[in-house]
């Protein structure tokens, strides 16, 4: 049976005339085992919410799941498809990608990532069952990861994190080959693997994964072990293949015509390309079956089940119905109170109006939850001994809590928030982005968002990452004003089904300037929050902490006979999505002045090439916010002495 | 002498009325220990070239560092500076920042970074001993690392690549004080870090960090193992503070009066703020001295040595005086032969132009050697028993290669550059953004540089890498268009001694456009490739593989009687520091198109409101590059139907 995966691998990597024929050969006997004995599933309905999901970390060998979904007889990946393994429009994409076929649980590719999903499955799965109960929720999560997602630093966030939270559902299928891209391991890695997982708090064991007895029993083992496993399976590249098994010759590129003849002769393979007897197909379709009567058994249990409808809405991802009740009381109290405080804690204003109210709202934050201020009284933290819990203590992993978040959300029935400081977007972009991607509702509460954080200094104040996020496409970016826009930016988060989020928010007090609180004024991205008090003479543009600033500048210009307007643009891509004329009616035609601490890149979108830019030119500096803001220039006088200056 | 570091620690957060006590004052009897016994080095020359290299990975915790300048003499760190901490222009930075004082040997804070530059710096020594000899390179790297730090991932690749490489002149002393912001380490951190280390390869020992001589026994024992060595020392955060001790509460705020005054007095201190003793003064002093010796016997052998010169240069970041010869009689070959090849390939030309000519050229790749074409013929990898080798197989570690980088910089005497693929980028963000923070020359050679990488589909295909690049301050990203401009960009990057660069080179062949070889048109950043051949009517402004795109478009809209100049734009940020009229002049006022097979983000600078963008929306797919160009609308068809649209 395995030799019909090497089969299919070896046919469309050379039919493509690209791709990684190594791995699928390699850890075909090991992928046999666990798809033929021990995964859960059916392929009758590949999002079946209490199947076992399959990781492919190592993601360039897209093709041993390509043909594991092939052959277990998964709709919509037929031998056609199969034929045009990294062609346009083809669900067998040259890595596999989240959304092109059920199957695929997760886009992979760029190493450690699908390890750390994975980390966030088994954590959902753990959660939801404390939710929900094992009658719904009892599956069991499995990774193939190879060298490289070993050597890459977020696996050692994502493995401790799972040591720590002892996720004993998860199982790592270490492809121990001994090869990478450059040549043997031995050229860069010599870590004991084994042991250091040991030390996370791992059961570990070493296998032949060409021995498929030895494999099974270890994989049965891993079902009985109270903690998640690493099995590190000794295999051979490319095997089977006469001359390139065991070499980086056969990670990469087609065998080539002569050696992928050699290799099927070989395997005893006398079949013509993409064809796989019938009989052997039979036996794998039986075991595409096998989950069929769980599933049936699972269904009824479902149907009987008190809590039915509610297991249904999480897992479909719709809110619940009076989700935005508390939201709209604590948005109409914004009015009336006008508190003056920082946009983190009008943050957490917000998600003790929220979280509550949508049960799948699952936080934390990257070991400063005192400064992101996201945990909410009386919601308890996750331990190992209790996944009753709503709110994570990540650690000091930023990285490893993104791409976990974007396994919970992937799991499904969680909708995970975090928090970390602005600028440690950096630490998390690789996550973010296939957040943005694979179009994820995960959301970021990034605080402490400018130099307004002060002393902390340059490597602490977020300059150009606000441009940095937003280029991201699919990846909404929201920098609220006021304590009111920000409870309008996280109502905005939380609705966005359809891709990741990201929350900048201050540390200083804000000066609130909304007082009204019927519409979403948010949800269009940009809106005027001031109209000037005659023909507009400049519009002044800002964003987050800086539109308080714009009020106190436009109050100084209209006292001087100057009538200016204030745009507040908490969203760049929500603005963009308005049509041409709301956003020039917006904007406006006289002076456009755009304000924010950070770099101008991007500005110009909104202020055209004669627009003036008030901002920072580089990194900060370590001292009091409001020594800094005078020193960068940003300020109320600064932004009425640059118009004066260009009104003459 | 070590109350001496909590009491300033102390004072200076006091009156900063901000800052981190706990740390300094938890590891204080280590880094005395180490400043007064074992650290090489002399107060009177901070840079001496042979020092000991210290760098406090934990850099919350900078008053250790600066009560240590301070105490051991060090100029620029007086008493004076310390009671400006975190203040506007203090070199006393809420962080360490490197170049705010001499003694300050990297920039801090983001976690886990410095560890990473420790080894760049303990692998850059072994490299330079190799190369100059013993007698004038001999020293150590020692690191302070909290929790924290350990917990990041870059922590793993960093200590996994050291292990491999066995540094073993490097001593990390982690600071395992079991708290972190959140709290205890046992809310998220189990790790048996000893056990982890160990399987890296490295020594390791616990003790316990308040015991003076147990503390100065572990650490000679370290300066004897021939491995990298991970010393925990067991120490209690905010030692002294009678009720804050071995809590988070003394973390991240000042102990405030009561508690300081109270600590003051567990420490049996009675002096008062900033005072410190003029006895314990005296023997700080001393030990700041105590190096003198050992760094004039060392100038004197200096003085004698052979290669005296070559040290000296290579030390001062200053390149050999002919280093640009072999690079130019490419270029006069390039521009006779015209090759059509890939930017990747005509960068690895360069490198065998350069890598001979500029002996402190280090190369490397995170395990794609053969994709990035980074390593050049006769150079031989560094192992863990050769340090002669000039080429670093980084392993799938590509943040800590960043990070490693940026060390071996900092120690001067080496000119590192990297390689991977461009999207891979995100993974090396937070040690790119250092690089520029810290003005240092590290270069980045990231080929694959959009979908023209083909079939391996999203994952793997930049389309907001070079706008997220871009907005960096001080980072200078090159996109060169044939083989010409990439000889021409890696001049430029070689001779950037002020700050890092990025080369985003193309994996398919680009058709040759430069003919001449004289000037370095890339230098400008931007600048006519082919004016038009009438008054303009329109201007194509390309980047990297587009540029030849761009001129079979011109020559279409040519014959078709529009006369069209395409501007190639390499460097944005090159052009951006020239005068407006050049910059004018070079774009033009007829219609501006951009075309760069990435999204729009940031173009609008060039553009403005008018102009045309030609690239990706969003996300790319997976399949071969033609297919996909044609797919997304970037064709010279598709150029010259926008262009015509347009102009009616």
């Amino acid at each position: 049976m395995a030799d019909a995966i090497r089969a299919l691998a070896i046919d469309a990597v050379e039919q493509a005339k690209s791709g990684h024929p190594g791995m699928p050969m390699g850890m075909a006997d090991v992928a046999t085992a666990l798809f033929t004995k021990f995964l859960k599933f059916d392929a009758a309905d590949p999002r079946w919410p209490d199947r076992d999901r399959f990781v492919l970390s190592a993601g360039h060998g897209s093709m041993l799941l390509y043909a594991l979904l092939n052959l277990t007889g998964h709709a919509g990946m037929g031998i056609e498809e199969i034929r045009r393994f990294r062609q346009l429009h083809s669900p067998a994409a040259g890595h596999p990608e989240f959304g092109e076929h059920p199957g695929i649980e997760t886009t992979t590719g760029p190493l450690g990532q699908g390890l750390a999903n994975a980390v966030g499955m088994a954590l959902a799965e753990r959660m939801l069952a404390a939710r929900f109960g094992k009658s719904l929720v009892d599956h069991r999560t499995w990774v193939i990861a190879g060298d490289g997602c070993l050597q890459e630093g977020i696996s050692h966030e994502a493995a401790s994190l799972a040591g720590h939270l002892q996720l004993d559902k998860l199982t790592v299928l270490y492809d121990d080959n001994q090869i990478t891209i450059d040549g043997d391991t031995s050229l860069s890695f010599t870590d004991d693997t084994l042991k250091r997982f040991a030390a996370y708090g791992w059961a570990v064991r070493r296998v032949d994964g060409h021995d498929a007895e030895a494999v099974a029993s270890a994989l049965a083992w891993a079902t009985r072990v109270n903690k998640p496993v690493l099995l590190a399976c000794r295999t051979i590249i490319g095997f089977s293949a006469p001359t390139k098994a065991g070499t980086a010759g056969s990670h990469g590129s087609p065998l080539g015509a002569a050696e992928a003849a050699a290799a099927k002769s070989a395997m005893g393979w006398n079949h013509p390309a993409f064809e796989v007897p019938e009989g052997l197909r039979e036996r794998w379709e039986a075991a595409g079956k096998r989950g069929g009567g769980t599933r049936r058994a699972w269904l009824k249990r479902l149907a009987k089940h008190p809590m039915q409808a509610e297991f249904e809405r999480a897992l479909a991802g719709r809110l619940p119905e009076a989700w935005h009740e508390p939201l709209a009381a604590l948005r109409a109290k914004t009015a009336a109170d006008m508190p003056k405080i920082a946009s983190r804690i009008a943050s957490q204003r917000a998600l003790e109006a929220l979280v509550p109210a949508v049960p799948e709202m699952v936080g934390g934050s990257a070991d400063l939850t005192g400064s992101n201020n996201t945990n909410v009284k009386g919601i308890p933290a996750v331990t190992a001994g209790n996944f009753a819990g709503r709110y994570i203590h990540w650690g000091v992993r930023e990285h490893g809590m993104a791409a976990a978040m974007n396994g919970m959300a992937l799991h499904g029935g969680i909708i995970p928030y975090s928090g970390t400081f602005l600028v440690f977007a950096d630490y998390m972009r690789p996550a973010i982005r296939l957040a943005a991607l694979m179009r994820q509702r995960v959301i970021h509460v990034l605080t402490h968002d400018s130099i307004g954080l002060g002393e902390d200094g340059p490597t602490h104040q977020p300059v150009e990452t606000l441009a940095g996020l937003r280029c991201i496409p699919n990846l909404a970016v929201f920098r609220p004003g006021d304590a009111m826009e920000t409870a309008e930016c996280w109502e905005l988060a939380v609705k966005r089904a359809d891709g990741p989020s990201v929350l900048a928010l201050s540390r200083q007090n804000l000066t609130p300037f909304r007082t009204d609180s019927g519409e979403n004024r948010c949800a269009r991205g940009g809106y005027v929050v001031e109209e000037a008090s005659g023909e507009r003479r400049a519009t002044l543009i800002a964003t987050g902490s800086e539109v308080p600033l714009a009020l106190v500048a436009r109050a100084a210009l209209e006292a001087d006979g100057i009538p200016t307007a204030v745009v507040s643009l908490p969203s760049w891509e929500l603005f963009a999505a308005q049509d041409a004329s709301y956003r020039e009616q917006v904007l406006g035609d006289a002076l456009r002045v755009g304000i924010e601490a950070a770099v101008g890149f991007g500005w110009e979108r909104w202020l055209g090439p004669e627009g003036i830019f008030i901002g920072m030119g580089g990194f900060g500096a370590s001292a009091p916010a409001e020594d800094l803001f005078r020193h960068f220039g940003i300020t109320a006088d600064a932004v009425v002495a640059a118009v004066k200056k260009r009104l003459g």
